[in-house]
């Protein structure tokens, strides 16, 4: 392989910038990162609000190509189903997919420092405190302003990344061009963080290996594990209503909605009305838009398709990004020549998980509750160990394998479609618990 | 009524910053109008592209009630209907409406400065040669910077309108605010506007009382008579494919074009090839958002909710909202209370008209040659003249009354589906030619 004589720079070292820094300086790259927040190593990580993610398979395969994944493995924390906390007290667990797979809770900052470090190490140009005010496109110009100064800087690359978030500033520039596509959407749920602490000898105060889930209609509380012994809560709550942030302010009013609807949690977070009353509220939007490439620039990760976080899949999808561009790398093209097929064949799939993690917001919060919602999830789980070539649940194919988005749910679509003659079946309560029921169900309605 | 004591800026003396300018002076606000343009008296009109502009009842009755409706109405051109001109040479006539209804070809720039006129001889005063460079939505404060000046200045306001169009400088600043919803989406296709000069008599080449249409599909051309005897004539067609911008562009592939689509033009328009060639191609966009008050700052007109043309009611639904908004003040209240009431019982007429004018898109350049489209035409225009209190199709709603926007389409897409059994009909074809029928059919299918 020849050495690419482009020079790149990427606005944002977050988890996608710097793991895209990453693999092109593998492929020879000349490339530098400029980050408008200071070192996380010597400042403490100060990212984006969210401590932990669910890392899943298209994470782990992009994190595999650059020979990190083992390392970020051994402190990830496996979470091998839901734990569904109703409202009686009672507990369901509804596996995420066959025995032995699991989603991961990762920290976050470590990862993110990981990713700085090895980029830094291998010779990736790293530039803190620097803030990008304009791009300009057709000649690939940055302007970044440092910290604490007022004279802006022009740096000129023959590419340059939008690797900045759903906030980018790339994108801003994109965005007054003609017959470009953009849309930002925000849902009428907010989002609020909380902590459980561990006890005092350090263990976790629940079961570490699950995602727990409070589903209460239309608002949800989760909890990811982490590795001190702590969990990380989100209560994913309307901003307006009757029951919602506007509504829940006083103490006494959070009082009254933790003994209605988490009398479990008033336990196991003693605090909750103070971190309630602290803690930040904020918004949760999806972005499309399009042509993700324009002149020398090129959108990336969050800032070409922000997504809200119910299918765990915002990072994931980021680095697949990242992880698909590479292939095009890998058959020896430029990357000025490959960026206009990458982002146009990565576009539908951006677009299918956007929907899909609107789908599965609906689906924590309200349908795992939902009998008819179990009983078809229970009779797919047989039809996936009968006819495991045969039968993958779209939870699983975005989850556990590296099948595009788009084909995805146009699989999970279909596949719902051919459950629900099966769901009104008068003896379909009995399915899950008949194998050979299971058997001629699946030789009458799907095999056929 | 009191004298109120709040300053009014307002960002764009188009038509809507012009029109709103002088509304609010006529209720005692004092009013300043910023427009980046120099005046349109000293230097010509510069505004949009679009010479000529389709005015209906809405903007008459906005007009009507600030005295000017009469003046402009006698300049303004009758379109009674639509004339299509078949590739066959055949032409079709269809009415807009009833006897005596019709749209008015208007010229863009007269009325413009008519309004700027009117405005400043109340006492409204306007600043020429302004640009807004940013806008301080909670304070109230424009940034705005003189032409030639680099200079900016910091204007303080009661309140600020953004009327300054669909790339609106305030709604960039309401952009990035939290949970601002926005999206801008453009068609597949472009418009070019060509001109058929007048006889050498000043008379019109073709019939000057209709709007006349040559639908081809995926694309149409459409002309507009103008007062001194030309035609503006707008090219709707797709930027992309075999037949787009980007597939005709050399003298022989423009004649081969309109040989093929457009023969009787190319003796209308002699110089149709240097025309194509010269005149500029533009994009079309669509434009939503929300919420359009934020702070001491409001959106109004295309700033708000920029739609296609292909309805005809760009301007009139921005003169809508002026419109509207002085009922609100017309009981009493302030401009600071009356703001957030009137954008929400706006938006979702501004919606509807945005999804009629997408709808009408599709019927003009294509519909209108379809056999049962034209049947079910007739045959409601049959039910109109019967039964006129109960029976109005949705294109006189739309345009010759006042009936918002969305309760016009929630009744047209009503009308639709009562109209299918009866397209249905195997005799549905003599309907529209048998007055017993057409009132057998009224009581079978409609009135019970």
């Amino acid at each position: 392989m020849n050495t690419p004589n482009e020079k790149v720079g990427i606005l944002g070292a977050g988890l996608v910038g710097s793991l895209l820094s990453l693999y092109l300086k593998r492929r020879g790259y000349d490339v530098e990162l400029y980050e408008r927040r200071g070192d996380m190593r010597r400042h403490g990580y100060v990212g984006g609000r969210s401590i932990n993610l669910a890392m899943s398979e298209r994470g782990w395969n992009a994190l595999r190509a650059v020979g990190i994944a083992d390392e970020i493995f051994k402190v990830g924390l496996p979470m091998s189903g839901r734990l569904m906390h109703n409202l009686d007290g009672t507990e369901t667990y509804q596996p995420y997919g066959k025995e032995g797979q699991a989603i991961f809770s990762v920290s976050r900052g470590a990862l993110n420092q990981k990713l700085v470090e090895m980029a830094e190490a291998e010779g990736v140009k790293i530039r803190f405190d620097y803030r990008a005010t304009q791009v300009d496109l057709n000649n690939g110009v940055a302007q970044v302003v440092q910290t604490g100064s007022l004279i802006p800087q022009m740096v000129p690359k023959d590419i340059w990344f939008g690797a900045d978030g759903s906030g980018s500033a790339m994108r801003m520039a994109m965005q007054v061009q003609d017959r470009f596509e953009y849309s930002q959407t925000y849902i009428d749920h907010g989002y609020k963080e909380f902590e459980i602490k561990p006890n005092a000898d350090g263990s976790w105060k629940m079961r570490h290996d699950v995602l727990h889930i409070w589903a209460r209609g239309n608002f949800m509380m989760i909890a990811l594990p982490n590795p001190g012994g702590d969990f990380t809560l989100t209560l994913f709550f309307p901003w307006h209503g009757p029951l919602s942030f506007a509504a829940i302010q006083t103490d006494a009013q959070i009082q009254h909605f933790f003994s209605e609807y988490f009398p479990d949690l008033q336990q196991l977070m003693p605090d909750y009305v103070q971190q309630f009353k602290e803690h930040v509220t904020s918004s949760l939007v999806t972005v499309k838009c399009g042509p993700w490439v324009n002149g020398k620039c090129a959108l990336i990760g969050d800032a070409a398709h922000a997504i809200v976080p119910f299918y765990g899949q915002g990072m994931n999808c980021g680095f697949e990004d990242v992880f698909q561009l590479d292939q095009y790398l890998a058959q020896g093209a430029t990357l000025t020549e490959v960026l206009g097929p990458w982002a146009a064949a990565r576009k539908p799939n951006a677009d299918a998980i956007a929907e899909l993690a609107m789908i599965n917001f609906v689906e924590m919060r309200d349908k795992v509750n939902d009998q008819r919602f179990l009983l078809q999830k229970k009779i797919e789980a047989q039809f996936a160990t009968l006819y495991p070539d045969k039968w993958l649940p779209m939870y699983s194919q975005v989850t556990f394998t590296n099948t595009p988005y788009a084909q995805a749910l146009a699989n999970g679509l279909q596949q719902d479609k051919l459950m629900q003659p099966i769901l009104d079946l008068p003896h379909a309560e009995q399915i899950p618990n008949d194998g050979e029921l299971v058997k001629q169900i699946w030789e009458a309605h799907i095999s056929k």
